[in-house]
C-alpha cells in the first residue's frame, strides 16, 4: 500500500485536473472524419510537418475528412523546437482563413505547436505574452484534436507548451489549464513506422515522465497511481517496440504508456531529470529524449538515497527480482541504465558532443527550470555538476 | 503487474474523461468566497439541504462569501432522492434572480440536484427532457462548485445524476460530460460530524465504486488503478471514521478514497452490485448504502468465479495475508463481509424488512439498470434470485 502512505495528515493538499476526453484505439485515426462531425466543426486547420505527410501518416485522416465533407487545410510548417513565429504566423492564417477546429497530428512539437495557434487565435497578440503560468483568463472555444504520431511527450493531454525565443536563445513555456487539447485521439497504428533512434528517444522521455512523477514532491496517489502504470506498461514494451518496429502490441502498450505518463505528469509534474536536461538540449542541441536517456539513470541513484522506498518501487517495476527493499532500491539506477543500453541510446555525453568546459554552465542553468522544486532531493550546483561530469 | 494485462491487441480501446477540477483539503471550505472570486463570480445559488445548514456546516463558507462581497442565497429544498419537480423549481428560481454560479453543499442528492438545475437554468426544458446518455448537446456556461460532506458518491467528479420521477415511481438517470461539477472542492473537515451510520452506508458505497470499477467490463488500467487505491484507501479508514468520528487522518482518507472511486467509476462503470441495488431500493426504500452494503459481499463472491485474479487483488487490498492466489480469492468475500459487519451495517434483507415475496420483482429489476451489461459474469435472473435469497 505504499502509494497510499501519504494520506496521513491535514496538510495532505492536492488538486487533479486531466480536461482532455481521451479516446484511445488501434486504427482510430481513420474515423477521424465521423468524429469531427459529431463536434460540428466544418473547416479545419491541420497542423502538421511535413515528415509525417511525407510518411503518408494523414492520409487515412484526410480521406475520412473527405467522406465527411469536411474541409480542411495544411499548415506544415512545424520544426523541432517550434519557435514564436511559427506560431505566430500559424494564427494568422487560422484567422484569416476562419477555421472553426485545429487538427494536430504528430509529436510535441505538433501538438505544442497547434496549442500556441489556439491560443493566438483565440485571444490576440503573440505565443509569448501567454509565457508562465494561468496567463490566460478563460476556456477557449475553438476546439482542438491532438493526434500523437510518437509515443513520448504526452503533450495530447497536457496544459504545457514548450516554444523557442530563438532571437533569445531561451525555451518559453506556457503553462493553463486551458492549453489542454480538447480531445486525444490516440491511435498506435500512426507509431508503427516510427525508427528505432526515435522510439527509443520519445519512449524513455515517457519512462522518465512516470518516474520523475513517481519521484515527485507533488505526487500524489491518484497521479502516482497513474505513474506506476505508465512506468510498468512503458519498461515492458519499451525494448520490443524499438528492435521490431511492426510490433503491433509493443507499438500500442508504448502508445498507452506515453499516455498514462503524460496524465501522471500534468498533475504531479516531474523533477531534477527534467531541469538538467532542459539546460543541456538548450546548451548544446542534445535532443530531449537523447538528453533525458542520459540523465535518467544517475537521477534515479541521486534519488533512490531520500526516497529508497520509492527506487525499490521503480526497481520491481522495470522488472528486477528481489525481495529485499534496500537492494532493490539499489539496483533501481542500474536497471533503467540498462534499459537506456538496451534500446541503443548514447550513455555518455562526449557521445553527443558535449565540449566538457560547458558541463559548469549547464549545471547553473539546471536551476532556471520550474521543474527543480519538485525533485524529492535538492541538490547544489555543485551536485549537478559532479552528476555531470559522471555522466561524461 | 496484473493491472496493465488487459494491455494485449488491438481490440485494446477505451476513453478516458475526468473534466473536472479537483481540489482536495483540510479546512478549505472556508476559502470558498476566495475561490468563487477568482472564477469572477457574484451571485451564488447555494444549494443545500436543511440538515446541512442546520448542522453549521455552511457557517465556515458563507462568512467567506461575505467578506468577499459575493452575493448568495439558500435553495434547500434538496430531499433524499430528489424528484424533478425539485430540479425544475430550483432552475426556475434560478432563471428569475439572475445567478452567476451555482455552489452544491451535501450528499450525492444536493449535488445531483444542483446538476440538474444547473442544466434546465442553461438549457430550459424539464430535467426529465435530458434522461439518457447524451442529451446535452453542449457545455454549459455557468459554472458548479460541488462541496461533499459525506465521503460515498463522488457525485463531485462524476458525469451522472440521479433523480426520481415520483409519478412514475421509477428514477431517471442523466449521463453527460456536460454534467461534471466545474470544480470538486473537497474539504474532509465538513464529514467530521456525519454520524457512524451514514459514515458507514456511504462509505460503503464508495468501497463499492472501487470494488465494481476494478471489476467492470470497461475498466482500464487508468480506471483501474484508481479504482485499486480507492479500494486500498476506504478500506483502510472506514472502521477507524466510523468508530471515530473526530479522527481526521480517518476521515481525510474517506474523502480521498471517496473521490478516488469516484474518478474510477466515472470512467470504468459499476456492476451487478448496483444494478441489484437500484432495483432493491426502488422496490423497498432501503437506502442505497444500506443495500450497497448487503449485497457486496455476495456480489464479490459470484464475480470471483470469473475473475479469480481480480478477486485476489481485491481480498489483498483489503488486508488479508495470504500468498496463494486461489485462497486470496476465495477469501476477498469474506473480507468485505467482515468488512460491513465491523462496520455496523445490516447484512441480511430481512433485518431492513424486505418482504421475502418481493425478491422476484427485484430480481427482474436488477435487468433493467445499465450497469448490469458491465459485471464480469452476467447472471440469468435464477441466479439473481437465487442470490438475493441467499441474503434474506
Amino acid at each position: 500500500m505504499s502509494t497510499s502512505s501519504t494520506t496521513q495528515a491535514t496538510d495532505f493538499e492536492f488538486s487533479f485536473h486531466l480536461p482532455t476526453l481521451i479516446e484511445f484505439g488501434f486504427g482510430k485515426a481513420s474515423h477521424l472524419g465521423e468524429r469531427l462531425l459529431q463536434l460540428g466543426v466544418n473547416k479545419v486547420f491541420l497542423v502538421s510537418d511535413r515528415g509525417v505527410e511525407t510518411a503518408g501518416l494523414l492520409d487515412n485522416m484526410t480521406e475520412s475528412m473527405q467522406e465527411a465533407k469536411i474541409h480542411y487545410d495544411f499548415y506544415l510548417e512545424v520544426e523541432p523546437d517550434p519557435g514564436l513565429e511559427t506560431i505566430d504566423k500559424g494564427a494568422e492564417i487560422f484567422k484569416a482563413n476562419a477555421y472553426d477546429c485545429i487538427v494536430a497530428v504528430g509529436g510535441g512539437s505538433a501538438i505544442d505547436t497547434a496549442k500556441g495557434i489556439r491560443v493566438v487565435a483565440s485571444k490576440g497578440g503573440s505565443i509569448g505574452d501567454y509565457a508562465g503560468v494561468d496567463k490566460i483568463d478563460k476556456a477557449l472555444s475553438i476546439p482542438l484534436v491532438a493526434i500523437p504520431t510518437t509515443s513520448g511527450t504526452g503533450s495530447e493531454v497536457t496544459i504545457f507548451g514548450v516554444y523557442s525565443d530563438w532571437d533569445k536563445n531561451v525555451k518559453v513555456t506556457v503553462t493553463s489549464q486551458h492549453m489542454a487539447p480538447t480531445i486525444a485521439f490516440v491511435d498506435p497504428a500512426l507509431t508503427m513506422k516510427l525508427p528505432p533512434k526515435m522510439t527509443a528517444a520519445s519512449g524513455i522521455d515517457a519512462l522518465a515522465h512516470g518516474i520523475e512523477t513517481y519521484f515527485s514532491l507533488r505526487s500524489r496517489p491518484a497521479s502516482a497511481s497513474l505513474a506506476i502504470e505508465a512506468i510498468a506498461t512503458v519498461s515492458s514494451h519499451l525494448i520490443r517496440a524499438v528492435h521490431n518496429s511492426e510490433d503491433e502490441e509493443a507499438r500500442i502498450g508504448m502508445s498507452h504508456g506515453s499516455l498514462l505518463a503524460g496524465m501522471a505528469f500534468n498533475n504531479g509534474f516531474l523533477g531534477l531529470t527534467h531541469a538538467i536536461g532542459s539546460a543541456l538540449s538548450g546548451h548544446c542541441h542534445v535532443p530531449h529524449g537523447v538528453a533525458i536517456g542520459l540523465l535518467l539513470p544517475h537521477v534515479v541513484e541521486f534519488n533512490a538515497v531520500t526516497r529508497p522506498d520509492k527506487a525499490a518501487k521503480i526497481a520491481e517495476l522495470l522488472g528486477v527480482n528481489e525481495s529485499q527493499e534496500d537492494q532493490l532500491a539499489r539496483q533501481a539506477a542500474f536497471a533503467v541504465a540498462k534499459l537506456v543500453k538496451d534500446i541503443g541510446l548514447p550513455t555518455q555525453l562526449r557521445e553527443v558532443n558535449v565540449p566538457e568546459t560547458k558541463l559548469t554552465d549547464i549545471a547553473r542553468d539546471s536551476f532556471k527550470s520550474g521543474m527543480m522544486k519538485f525533485n524529492p532531493r535538492q541538490p547544489s550546483e555543485a551536485e549537478v555538476l559532479e552528476l555531470l561530469k559522471r555522466v561524461y
